[in-house]
């Protein structure tokens, strides 16, 4: 097949294949991944619009911190971008894509070792082609005793997706927050370690997030400063009892209640791992996706799906309207206090039905626990038929039932004026927040569709900066709208991390418009502000 | 009083008079604090040497943010350092004086407001001047229903204390962890707010820490990269109940079992705040101080006080060799669950004895449950007669009984060699770590004894850091010496941190040397590495 070369922004072809040389002498020929084919593996599947748009130019795979390194240099050399993945599986964000046409992503997939299972201290330390499977193995041989937090599903990265804030439902859920001290390369090739890492020999890397000092982990999230070679990551030790709890309100208006009712909760830490609440569209456009239909069994009207239908549905399976799923961590007896406070509080809701079922140290480990990771099709992507995709707008709210409810109604009725079916998840994120996150299906083979989406997420984004709300993660497509709700004092924010970026990466070749950061040469590509 | 001038290094004196008309125009000039009598309250009262190597030249006092803008721009124009305190009471660590002789003490005391409180979501968003004296009168007057994690004393400044990786002794106790969102002053005057601050009129800036893209707040922890004005810090909903735990064990030999049965309690919860482990010395000596009496009254030898004395004596008063001490915060139910595990693991320990109390909602708050600022004298600081000063070697450790012990006996083979007595705490910090805080008290009006000690504290820190251990926090003097542990690939995090200072402070006006930090122009004044 001929090859139709994309080149990075402002490069030669001939500088590109400089480029291409040295890195097949860094990291050898074959891991050098510049073929129609190649490209075509890292394009996003999921694009709301030309995937071509996001394309890169090639791969290169390293496959030790030295390999990045001269990767690094190389790309320096010739000023060409590189995207780093761990597993490229930020699927709804982008998957592999780059934001900049004509990146090259660095694809770290080959470094996969778990460096250390720390079974008295709970902890691991990874590279970032470490996939949750393999988390979950390596923690298995070691004795079992330590538990991961997966998302699902759970082929993806450890590392990616604690640096893309990513959460689980366990009390280790929240990501970030488990994070403890990083190896890191920096544009010019030096390698960093963060923390306690910083002492050499050091055995306190992964059991003291602080060090001497600024601290910095979290600065190598959601950003483009650097490239994360290995992560410390604390997990949670085997505790002796699960609990899980499903519960429902019977009403359209009892969304606030609901809330109302977790946020005392989570807060004193009796609910220790996070909540997902559905709403009324997403527990019917589930249970029909599950059962491998599309939205022509249930209606076959334009616009957006019916509220009256949907409550007609939910009533006549006998459901609630609402419905809240967590899990609880404890002591058998431990989980018997805290479950006597959660019936206690919802029983305050006229009408709540609570379902629970438990898991004991020594039973096998059941899916619903979410501590083992699982594969399995996303749930309504192909909802309106055709290959699926879907965008997901998800500003953070804070756990009030009243605000929760207003933002929640502002976005459905950008919904209905786009004509859209609201799925929609209120997904909590630590004791003090949650995500109104709200799922944009579409028919990649429906260009208008992809465009409706497209044209929605942007409004969705002014609507929500408007009400003085920002999103927590975005696709490389809508990277600037979002960055863009964060414009407090003339975008000071953002000036300060494009300040960082220009001292760290003077060249930009580190995942140039990565959560709207933009390198200085790079800047004018910035799509939103103006 | 004639006035002995103090300039800054590099500003003559006349540029210094035109920026202390700057500050006044700024800041109105009553605050502006350039008399002798001003300067002499910025020493560093605990000085371990001539406090005059840190003295002042001034202090400014601004009373809002946009004085503090207009006072980074003065700095900036007359290349003036600014030492930013919050309260100058972070006594052991220099109090108020800053590392560069002849900097500007930028003294945010005035700026004092508790802006908000949200018992429903439990924080509260302050001003650097707010003590946790103020903060706790604040929250009693709003109802009481959240709780401070203060340390001991209760005077300092809850945004200084957590900025300077502070700890308390409740679930909250970790005070870094409990920072929700900064507004910061930039050296360039620009404000900037992290997390969801940037979001204009954004209700969620203490709700949720990681906003969108890198998290920032812990890069203006323990650095010299901005003002902090305000900070959002998480509190604590009071719980129902709170036991506090007395144990102690019988042997010298018995720090590794002790250390290695809390290392599980920790690390899965049971224990929810930290303990803190009292050395046989620590023992003997606190009683002794707490009664008036110094060292004179127990033994009047030379050298370090010998381990057997100290062991008859605890034996006499039919004490433990090695006493630990935590608070639990639980329901009452969820607190004997907690006591049963506590008691079982303990129980493996022969001659272990506990003592315990219990306090229940509704009964007054006790000083024991360290959830109510005091204000004592510092146990111990004179215990060798005359004005006293201390300073704390305190090196992270994980819970491992051998390498804790295997650490606590290299500092005691200093102790010894040195002739100091070897007071000492380990001081859990979190589920997975301990600092062994080693103090050295010396006596401030002998010249030798205070040598003495600074000698042994940089001998400890190169022990330390040839261990592979390293310091989490340090006094002015030696901020450099504990910079240098963290020597890894050399020193490549402190080129991080020197790349980013130059970054975003050029003139380097603010702090510099603080944690070894040194901007550009003033760098040949690092005094630890040649």
């Amino acid at each position: 097949m001929p090859q139709r070369k994309i080149l990075p922004p402002g490069v030669s072809a001939a500088d590109f294949d400089s480029a291409l040389r040295g890195f097949a002498d860094a990291v050898g020929q074959e891991w050098v991944l510049a073929s129609d084919e190649d490209r075509h593996a890292y394009l996003d599947a999921f694009a709301p619009g030309d995937a071509d748009v996001h394309a890169a130019s090639a791969g290169v795979a390293p496959k030790s911190v030295e390999e990045v390194q001269a990767v690094v240099k190389v790309a320096n050399r010739y000023g060409v971008p590189l995207w780093p993945i761990s597993s490229g599986r930020n699927l709804a964000y982008g998957g592999s894509a780059p934001v900049v046409r004509g990146s090259v992503v660095l694809d770290l997939k080959r470094m996969n070792r778990v460096l250390e299972i720390n079974e008295k201290l709970g902890y691991a330390l990874v590279e970032p082609g470490v996939s949750f499977f393999d988390l979950f193995d390596a923690l298995q041989a070691a004795g079992g005793k330590l538990w991961i937090s997966t998302p699902a599903p759970g082929w993806g990265s450890v590392i990616g997706n604690a640096l893309e804030h990513g959460v689980g439902y366990t009390p280790y859920g929240v990501h970030a927050d488990t994070i403890c001290g990083m190896e890191v390369v920096l544009a010019n090739g030096e390698v960093v370690r963060t923390g306690m890492g910083a002492v050499s020999g050091s055995r306190e890397w992964q059991a003291f997030k602080y060090g001497y000092g600024p601290v910095w982990d979290l600065m190598f999230t959601q950003s483009n400063f650097g490239v994360v070679t290995k992560m410390g990551v604390w997990l949670m030790p085997e505790p002796e009892a699960v609990a899980n709890y499903a519960i429902s309100v019977p009403q359209l208006t009892d969304l606030a209640a609901m809330v109302d009712t977790l946020r005392p909760l989570r807060l004193d830490n009796t609910l220790n791992a996070d909540y997902t609440i559905q709403n009324p569209f997403r527990a019917i456009m589930d249970e029909l996706s599950m059962q491998g239909k599309t939205r022509d069994s249930l209606y076959k009207g334009s616009g957006s799906l019916p509220l009256a239908l949907i409550e007609k549905e939910l009533r006549a399976r006998g459901k609630g309207m609402w419905n809240v799923g967590f899990n609880v961590f404890d002591s058998d007896k431990g989980l018997d206090l805290r479950e006597a406070k959660i019936r206690e509080a919802f029983a305050r809701i006229p009408g709540s039905r609570l379902e629970t079922m438990r898991w004991r140290k020594g039973e096998p480990l059941a899916g619903w626990m979410r501590v083992t990771p699982v594969l399995f099709p996303l749930a309504g992507v192909d909802w309106y038929g055709g290959p699926g995709g879907h965008i997901n707008f998800a500003p953070v709210c804070a756990p009030f039932g009243d605000r929760v409810t207003e933002l929640y109604e502002a976005i459905y009725k950008r919904y209905r004026e786009f004509g859209i079916d609201y799925y929609c998840g209120l997904l909590n994120i630590g004791p003090r927040a949650l995500v109104v996150n709200a799922v944009t299906f579409f028919n990649r083979d429906d260009p208008e569709m992809t465009r409706k989406g497209r044209e929605m997420y942007r409004a969705l984004a002014k609507d929500g900066a408007a009400m003085g709300f920002g999103d927590y993660r975005a696709h490389i497509s809508f990277m600037d709208d979002i960055a863009a709700m964060y414009g407090f004092n003339d975008h000071a924010l953002q000036k300060l991390n494009e300040r960082i970026k220009d001292a760290v990466d003077p060249r930009g070749i580190l995942a140039p418009g990565k959560q709207g950061i933009w390198p200085a040469a790079l800047r004018a590509k910035r799509s939103s502000q103006t």
